[in-house]
């Protein structure tokens, strides 16, 4: 543990009880959990001040920034969020949350952030429907099908909702643009005892993250683009089975290596295949989705259940 | 460095090259402290999520803390400063910042957090004139007086302001406090030619800090008290001095040993002494202020200046 180890006290000039001390102020009554890692956390907090030897100002800087996120998020905007997620912590957690035995070749589908983007009760549709509600001028349609089975067994999971959204071809998700109706490019779909799903949405674009706020300012300070790849987001989830939140990612996209906030993975990246003489799609996307059940996702999960929440 | 290290890497079971390629996403043309800094910071917050193996939803709880204490935060409160002091930060940084050789025994006076309640443009009074505008059943009105000096030459500075606040005996800050005056308890003094100076203050009372917050939450999650000890704060500044900000504390206070946002350093703790037949003051407080200048502070200093700000 990071919380009882001697990191930099050796080599530094400072107090050298002094991170002891702030950890031992820990009362009797604290969660187990809590103790972990509030106690990890203060002792990294502190070995990186010391070994970046943060001064005032730097510091007090830090907190402006920080509580000015906290000011600019809204309903619609998480700006806390964004900020982890250019520093890569968002996909982090994801992996470490999510992790499975990197042996099993039949894996389930791989996991990617939830991004600040998601909105409760989209729209529920019915299977071939479109979440286009409304059209543009250079949209490409897609016609993404394909099946959700039990990545264990093969066998077809019926009642799974898909719980799909992406932006416009403007690079906006609905809710940062007042010229898309309500729930513009999102939808919910329940596959049938098949497990079959099909519905018509957009092929992708890249967009930069918003980066009019704290976040941004600090992607100029890292000389960084706030660019991501062109993805549509999904949330799987079925009865009995461990839900799945990722993204899938337009392999003709520039933006798959560098996205600003980390997600891509390998398994992820799809080809958006022409169609010829669709009246309805220019594009066909097949994907399939590959479920743990509740048991086998325990099973495989690199990590037990947690005591408590840490914050 | 640990932006460079290999910290964990070798005993974790996560992709051993997602933090490397985090870190090296910063473009050329960030500022040489921003890079080190920043480095340092995405390598310690994925390694704390790493060893701890922090899930998406631990995780998503703190974004949620940290944007609901910068929503709380206001020109008379700010929360994510005082999230920093219980978790001993500001206290660190503030060691780090003004660190000298200690092998100065006629070293400058220590220096303590300036908190969150300082308030700029206090009124300017003259010397002897009383901080107290409205007075309190409980009060122990105390005669404080001393001199300011250079903590090398020993000479008297002339010049120097003194910005002084504390709380009322109710343990409040006239700003939280709808009952007090405005800038009560606050005051700034100047000194003439020969550094002293002197004025009425009370003799100070513990208080809790804000704990109906996300700092508060923090707290009760570590089991810990929310309790300050008595304190008075200052900041001492004269032309051509590093300035000094700090507090001094009183001796018979339960929480001297345990202070809430762990401030309180030895050569801080002072004794209010009983004054006999003073119509004005039941306590009087003789203390002296030693200042450098900034070409000492300069050679004494732990660190050297910093390239620039980091957020």
């Amino acid at each position: 543990m990071a919380a009882n180890g001697a990191s930099g006290g050796a080599t530094h000039k400072f107090d050298p009880n002094f991170t002891k001390n702030v950890i031992a102020a820990t009362g009797p009554k604290a969660a187990p959990r809590t103790r972990k890692v509030l106690g990890s956390l203060i002792q990294h907090l502190h070995d990186f001040a010391r070994e970046n030897e943060i001064t005032v100002d730097e510091w007090m800087s830090a907190v402006e920034f920080i509580n000015e996120a906290g000011q600019m998020s809204t309903d619609v905007r998480n700006e806390g969020q964004l900020v982890c997620d250019i520093l890569g912590l968002e996909s982090l957690v994801d992996e470490i949350t999510y992790k499975l035995a990197s042996d099993a070749s039949d894996a389930p589908t791989a996991t990617a952030i939830l991004g600040p983007f998601w909105r409760k009760d989209a729209p529920k549709l019915s299977m071939g429907d479109s979440i286009i509600i409304k059209s543009s001028q250079d949209e490409e349609v897609t016609h993404m099908y394909g099946i959700v089975t039990d990545f264990k067994t093969g066998k077809p999971i019926g009642g799974a909702e898909l719980d799909v959204w992406h932006t416009a071809p403007n690079g906006m998700y609905e809710q940062q643009d007042p010229e898309q109706p309500d729930f513009n490019l999102r939808g919910r779909f329940t596959t049938g005892k098949d497990g079959k799903y099909d519905f018509y949405c957009l092929k992708p674009t890249a967009y930069p993250i918003p980066d009019d706020g704290p976040a941004g300012r600090l992607l100029k300070m890292l000389d960084r683009h706030p660019m991501r790849p062109a993805h549509i987001h999904f949330i799987v989830s079925a009865p009995g089975y461990k839900p799945i939140v990722t993204q899938i990612f337009d392999r003709t996209d520039q933006y798959c290596g560098n996205d600003s906030v980390f997600a891509v993975k390998d398994s992820l990246i799809v080809d958006f295949m022409p169609l010829k003489d669709d009246k309805k799609a220019k594009f066909e996307l097949p994907y399939d989705f590959r479920m743990a059940s509740f048991e086998d996702a325990a099973k495989h999960s690199a990590i037990g259940s947690t005591e408590d929440s840490t914050a």
